[in-house]
């Protein structure tokens, strides 16, 4: 969860630019999958065996099937509300191991709207992803998700 | 407005990554030319015969002096008011298509300010744009918006 | 302040996408290190005579061992508080001069959230950079930021 330290933290060559603007399209489809209900897309951007650990499940999911029904369930939710959430990942802190697998820490703004209503930040939180490459595309790992509002 | 496909979605090249800086900054400029109300030089950043469509006019504009009255009208109405607005847009979802034209779906948080008084979030958007170019240029040719709020 | 020329603000190159990439693996970074409360490796992201001009601090700053001391300030008020602070920077409008000395003109926002109770919208900012290089590095050499709720 800390920061890393800043020796891993600059490079300023075509490699990197390659692997960030991958790695920046790779949150923003992700997450526009999510909020838009996409379970079954969403789950298929981690890995088979995926750790996601966040606050609002009791317990860590492992695994696609999993990572569907919790989406499934958020979604539906939502919409029993008649709200809508956007998460706006950013502020990417990105590192590369030797082997190729992808460290990134990440702030994650979480807005809600209610439908007919006003909108609000409802969650900022911080994302610790593992990533890892199998040819050209990425997968989550793993992922640890920790809400500012808890201790 | 939906999520394009994922096999679209992933291009972790030196090409991709001079798209994607290019297009980030193009946004960054370009809206901040709108909180600055540039009406003038905001309106120059679209096609000359560029539609906007968009939840805060009663239909759609189409070309640039439409867009320059709109954003000089919004400027006004800002600067009656005493506030500020802030266009924040990201999670940039972008694809090319096989003849050069850009399709991004990104997310925008506006965010407005009372000056002498505090800061909220204003609205939460989805923003689908076509891009194209003119040389090493962008324009939007059109630009598409809603906002979560809206039925 | 003022919103830079248009001719300045667009470069689709591999050279520019590999300096976008830095520059905003840079800020997260940094922005990063001050909501940890690492003072002293925030304080390192800016050149030994740094200027730092914000709001918040009733004269500029000039130096890192003033940089240490304000950003203990802030961690030590936030965690009397129980609060925690998240700089997102974003919206990053960047040109380089001749020389190789870079322009940045950003938005920050800065999300609040109380531990055991909500969170919010803290600050809209406008945040303009100059950044200089040493070797590989990137270091902050003036920093000013404006609020919109102030006049």
């Amino acid at each position: 969860m800390t920061v890393r330290s800043e020796a891993e933290a600059l490079r300023p060559t075509d490699a990197f630019a390659a692997l960030y603007a991958q790695v920046q399209q790779f949150y923003a489809h992700q997450m526009q999958l999510l909020d838009a209900g996409e379970a079954e897309r969403w789950a298929a951007t981690f890995t088979e065996d995926a750790r996601f650990d966040v606050p609002t499940l009791p317990k860590p999911v492992h695994g696609r099937p999993g990572l569907v029904t919790a989406a499934q369930r958020s979604a539906d939710a939502l919409a029993e509300a008649g709200e809508r959430h956007r998460h706006f990942i950013g502020m990417l802190d990105l590192t590369e191991r030797p082997d190729g697998v992808l460290d990134v820490r990440a702030y994650t703004i979480v807005y809600a709207s209610r439908i007919g209503g006003g909108c609000r930040v409802h969650r900022v939180c911080v994302c610790t992803d593992v990533l890892v490459r199998s040819g050209d595309e990425l997968h989550v790992r793993t992922r640890t998700v920790t809400r500012d509002d808890f201790p």
